[in-house]
């Protein structure tokens, strides 16, 4: 539900989501003080920050401070800036394009330097049709209001037009901050050789070969440096095959994907570049100006235009598709590494539980103690018992089976299929992720997060679970959840595929069978 | 060759071993001032330090310096003091013992704080002799001088006495600075249940359970923080394993044990205490004071008292025992792992070298490059070829079947052999370590370092780098080194073998067979 106008809310008092405790960002020089005021027990090394202090927890009625706290709690009205170019063909097959329009202080990266390649696209497109073209889908370019405090602008927009938008909508292509450096595109597995391909088509403007080589070169560089992880090294090798679609990370949140891709089950793509220069100093900052932008972040705007050339494709290539631009296999093979990644991460946990229950019996806890720096005993940690996996791995071979036969039957049969065929193939791909959300959501009052794939991590913000419902409950040492999402994954696996079987249905005509083979 | 009155001596144009660079410790302020003046290239992240600056190399004539050195070169004589008490059965078969008594500045935990307990123990031997007892063994203890300045008083000690230690020498061990915490040693692997069985006696004083004890709680805890190294996870599995010995890491140098150990082939040890407190800011500095040291360093000097108990007991054990302490298979099963260690090391340098030939054909470090932060291409690494490993792992093979044979004679008729033998073994085992010595020593003008198994790093000083001569020639791009040392390794442990079986042979007494089962 949209907070429109004559929306019912809630009290403040009532709203779970308004924590308590008042939160601030400050200077290092301000926190000295308060954190070098605490006398109590010396923090665990993980606690510890970079000041030249030793980390104390607690601590004395010295250590008290008092905050005042003056909030205003008046309600603002959000602008949302939506824009509409109906289609000719599928005038109710929507691609929607969107970038936020607020900004913490001036916001020249964030969000300007995504906003002005969105407005360049929306330029260019309305010069085509100036000269007499129409897009065949509908595009809708949205200008969200409200982003910074909460996703505020992209959230109620999406609430309120749920129902129109889980019929309609294609894929949400989103943009924020950019910067000179390397394409990085997070999004929805199955739109690996969609983005692609157009990764392929867009020209790096400081090397001059194609955004998708230096992305892999960077990948391959990357890989075989000393703090690379599992992940990067998996990524680098990808991108030293040429014959593999370059894998797109997963989302989690910070930017105006969340209410379609976790809410509403549209796959989603965030896009932009990055990566170089020394790092995002002044994010979120007063220092976040034309002036450090234009001489820092992005010399001469050539990245601002390389953003644009890509979006603007993404964007027209959804839009002019006669078939499904998905990949099914790809979505497939990566939900196969998310399930080995659980699987290992509860054999981890186990094998964390089993040492630490071992150290407690040897008292090495207490006596490997330096008392002087002491942080105490640590917390001791849950049995963790074996999980039923099997609902998902089953789901996972039977996905694998009818994405392949999907991906096989596009191929070989999609460009000779009646124009009526083509289009249903396309609205029924749209609607191929919504199998992904699951009643009632994710657990610990997050229901609001249905997709049972993609999630922001409880504790993370911009950062993603993965399969998150048993991801976060092995995490958590909620071992029944674990069970419990385990069998929703896979039935919202099984679901994904029954429309996937359903499309071969589509592409094979009335006579063939309904069934993938290797279905059951 | 000691450097005595009337030596022979370089000039100092002729010594090698001075460099031609001037080096000095500056703090962080006066670096700055340099550092920040240079305006070549951006230097690798590997040479990135922790101050706010961006790292250049090279520049302009704004970052030229004008350097004074000064330089005392006169001759300084150094005073080692060499107390010796002659043993009453075997005067021939000597103890020795060590710490040295220079520091840089005040030195109280640098050296002193390990001279104090070598002195506790000399004082509590006198008390016993004052009682009537001697030891039975010749104790030799040793107060160097000019250690900080290049482990001048024991090198010139040893090499002036090298035939006569080389002949009477059982062991060495070192001790220097000391402060509370854990008990740590380093040293020869033979000697790994020796000292295990001292640690297990020792209690220590603030937990009051055994500095055994204590030692392997701390190997538990360290090996499940978030930085332990595949070294640590290894040491803490043995920590939480009772039935093992606690193994001893292979010593490098940065104290006078170098002398014995590399030079001469003398089995070492180096004995301290520590890892408790905030770390060794003051080392080698002018707040290295008694105040500091009996504050913060070892308060009530409760380690200083542990160091002595545990030293002592060495000392005395090693001058008592009928029988050799030895314990061969604990050698032979390390160096085993040293083996692997060098061969995944080959594996490894031959992957990474693969990896980058294939970016460097793709021009991804070209493609990567950020030019504003660009520090150049890498330098291309040489392609690995497979190596001859086998004379280390036959000898190895070899080793170990000698060991088992040895430890296991002794441990079933040690205890019934003629007094006569067992002297006898104690004096070959003392040699037996001898072995390890090959000419010409190390390649790369450091011959002088002659153990195939234990050195210091050709750039890690404190370090150790086991199997030496293979090891470095890997990580140097030296091939033909590799092989080249590989045989003489071999050679050396295949002596080490002999002397083992020699053992057998002294244990089971001129009828039976002079070889161990299982050689060759």
């Amino acid at each position: 539900m949209g907070a429109t106008d004559g929306a019912k809310r809630l009290t403040r008092e009532a709203a779970p989501t308004i924590l308590k405790l008042p939160v601030l960002p400050i200077s290092y020089g301000d926190a000295e003080h308060f954190l070098s005021a605490l006398e109590g027990r010396v923090v665990p090394a993980s606690w510890r920050g970079g000041l030249a202090i030793t980390y104390h927890a607690g601590g004395t009625d010295a250590a008290k401070a008092h905050i005042v706290v003056k909030s205003d709690w008046s309600l603002k009205t959000l602008y949302d800036v939506v824009a509409v170019m109906k289609g000719s063909e599928h005038p109710d097959q929507w691609v929607l394009r969107g970038n936020h329009h607020d900004g913490w202080v001036f916001g020249a990266s964030d969000p300007l330097s995504g906003h002005v390649a969105m407005m360049a696209e929306a330029k260019a497109i309305g010069q085509l049709v100036k000269s007499g073209w129409r897009p065949k889908r509908t595009l809708v370019y949205l200008s969200w209001d409200g982003e910074e405090p909460m996703l505020l602008g992209s959230t109620e927009w999406a609430e309120t037009h749920a129902a129109e938008l889980k019929k309609k909508a294609l894929v949400y292509i989103n943009t924020d901050g950019n910067a000179r450096g390397f394409l990085r595109v997070e999004g929805s597995h199955s739109l690996e050789s969609y983005v692609a391909k157009v990764a392929t088509d867009v020209v790096d403007p400081q090397t001059g070969v194609s955004v998708d080589a230096r992305r892999r070169a960077h990948a391959m560089t990357a890989s075989g440096s000393a703090g690379a992880n599992e992940r990067a090294k998996e990524v680098g090798k990808i991108a030293a095959d040429p014959s593999k679609d370059y894998p797109l990370d997963a989302l989690g949140s910070g930017s105006d994907y969340s209410s379609f891709l976790q809410h509403l089950g549209i796959a989603s793509l965030n896009v932009g570049y990055g990566g170089e220069g020394s790092g995002g100093g002044v994010y979120h900052s007063a220092y976040d100006t034309w002036e450090h932008h234009s001489k820092f972040v992005d010399p001469g705007f050539a990245y601002a235009g390389a953003l644009a050339k890509t979006t603007g494709r993404l964007v027209l290539r959804m839009s002019e598709a006669d078939l499904p631009v998905q990949r099914y296999g790809d979505f497939a093979n990566t939900v196969a590494t998310y399930l080995d990644e659980v699987k290992k991460l509860a054999d981890k946990k186990r094998e964390e539980q089993t040492a630490q229950a071992r150290m407690f019996a040897a008292n090495a806890f207490k006596l490997s103690d330096d008392p002087t720096l002491s942080s105490g005993l640590p917390t001791p940690l849950k049995a963790v018992p074996y999980f039923n996996f099997a609902p998902i791995e089953n789901a996972v071979v039977r996905l694998k089976a009818s994405a392949k036969a999907y991906d096989a039957a596009l191929a070989a049969k999609g460009a000779a299929l009646p124009a009526a065929t083509k289009g249903k193939l396309v609205e029924l791909a749209g609607r191929t992720e919504q199998a992904l959300l699951m009643e009632p959501g994710l657990p610990g009052g997050r229901g609001w997060y249905k997709n049972m794939i993609y999630a922001p991590g409880r504790l993370t913000g911009y950062g993603a679970k993965t399969l998150p419902g048993v991801r976060e409950a092995i995490e958590d040492e909620r071992w029944t959840d674990v069970d419990t999402y385990a069998a929703m994954i896979g039935k919202a696996l099984t679901a994904y595929a029954d429309r996937l079987d359903e499309g071969v249905a589509l592409i094979n005509g009335p006579s063939a069978s309904a069934k993938a083979p290797g279905a059951r």
